[in-house]
C-alpha cells in the first residue's frame, strides 16, 4: 500500500507504535531487521541458512509474516529459533501493531537479534515502519534486472540489498552490474550482498557482517 | 491493498467504473485480459511472445501498468501493438479510473483483444476490477511451489493460471504437480497453462486458446 493512497494519520499512528517497539527492543539489546522482497525471492530460505550460521553464537528470534499458512513459521521453528507466526488474513504488509502483538508472545530474554520476515510484496511494506534498525530488500537473479528502477520506493527505503540465486545466473538473462548500478543510483548508501542460498556462496560474508553490526550496535 | 483494509465504498466506486468499461469494450467487440503476477514472473515477456504470435491474426492493444519507468511500454510498443503506458507513481495496483483514462488515449477501432499488464504484486491487484473479461495469474518455477497456498486470494480471483519458466525446472526445487494441486484446491475451475517464454515451449497452446476464447466470446 503506497504512501500516496494512505491517509497520513494512519501512517503516523503506525510510526508511533513502531517508535515504542524500537525503544523497547534497543533497551533489551536486540538488533532488529525487516526483510522484504517479492514473493519467492527466498526470504525464508535466506533466514534458514542465516540462522544455521548464527545459532550458538548469538540469540536469534524470528517473526514470520504471511497472508495465510504457517508453513514458513514451521520451517523457521525447525531451526530452533524463537519464532512467532503472523497471518495477516489478506493484508499485503505487516504493520507495527502486529509486531507489538507478536512480541508479546515471544520470549525475548536471550535474544540479541530479531528478524522480521515481511509479506512477499515489493511495494506496500516499504511504507510501514515496524521498529526495525535495518531494512533489507532481497531480490533474485530470476526476477529480471529492472527491479530497482521499477520499484524504487523499496530500494530507497532499504539500507541493505541482498541479491539471491547467484547459482541460476548461467541460465537467465540478468545483468548483475546493471542491477547494482540501478539500485545505487536510487540509494547511494545501499550496502549490497550477493549470494546463493542453494550453493552457499556468499552466505558467510553476509552472516559475518550481521554479527559485526550487532556487536557494533550493542557494544557486545 | 487487500479487501480487509479498503473502505467498501472505494471498491464499490471502482466497480461502477469497471462495469462501464466492460460494457464499452464488449460493445466494441474487444475481449479484455488482466494479467497479474509477482514482480519478475515474466508478464512483459509473455506479452511480447504472445503478441508476436497473435499479430496479423487479430487486432491487439496493451495497457502497461508500472509504478515507475516506461521501459515495459517501450518493449510492447516495439512489437507494433497499440500501447498505452500507465505510471501509478507509487500505487501498488491498477484501478478502473486509470484504465478509463488510458482507453481515452487509445485507438480502439481495429482492436479485438486488450491486455492489461497490472503492477507486479501478488496481493493488492486482485481486489480491483478493471472491466476485464478474464483474470490471468502468472507464476513461475523460480518463485517456489508454495505460492497458491500463500497468496490464495489472487488464485481464487483468477480464471487462468500460467506457469512460466519451465526451462528452469531442472535447476530449481519446484514441484509442478504440487502447485497445480494447491491452485485447484483453492479454485477448481482454474484453467492452467505451462510454458517457457525463453524456450517457446507451450506458447502455441496458450495463443491458440486465446484465439479460441476471443472467437467464442465475440462470434467472430
Amino acid at each position: 500500500m503506497p504512501k500516496v493512497t494512505i491517509a497520513q494519520n494512519i501512517l503516523a499512528a503506525n510510526d508511533t507504535i513502531a517508535e515504542d517497539i524500537q525503544q523497547m527492543l534497543r533497551a533489551r539489546g536486540i538488533y532488529t531487521l525487516n526483510i522484504m522482497s517479492s514473493p519467492g525471492a527466498g526470504k525464508t530460505t535466506l533466514l534458514e541458512r542465516t540462522l544455521a550460521r548464527l545459532q550458538g553464537r548469538i540469540g536469534v528470534g524470528v517473526i514470520e509474516g504471511d497472508i495465510e499458512t504457517t508453513a514458513d513459521g514451521e520451517r523457521i521453528e525447525a531451526t530452533g529459533a524463537e519464532t512467532v507466526q503472523i497471518n495477516t488474513r489478506g493484508a499485503c504488509h505487516l504493520e507495527a501493531h502486529m509486531i507489538r502483538d507478536a512480541l508479546a508472545q515471544m520470549d525475548m530474554s536471550h535474544l540479541q537479534m530479531l528478524f522480521i520476515e515481511n509479506v512477499g510484496n515489493l511495494v506496500c511494506p516499504s511504507s510501514w515502519n515496524l521498529g526495525e534498525d535495518l531494512r533489507v530488500v532481497l531480490t533474485s537473479t530470476t526476477e529480471g534486472d529492472d527491479k530497482p528502477a521499477k520499484y524504487p520506493q523499496m530500494f530507497a527505503a532499504a539500507q541493505v540489498m541482498v541479491i539471491n540465486k547467484l547459482d541460476l545466473l548461467p541460465y537467465v538473462d540478468y545483468d548483475l552490474a546493471k542491477v547494482k548500478w540501478q539500485a545505487l543510483a536510487i540509494n547511494p548508501q545501499l550496502r549490497i550482498f550477493e549470494l546463493s542460498c542453494r550453493s552457499g556462496e556468499g552466505l558467510d560474508a553476509w552472516c559475518d557482517w550481521l554479527l559485526t553490526v550487532t556487536v557494533a550496535q550493542h557494544k557486545l
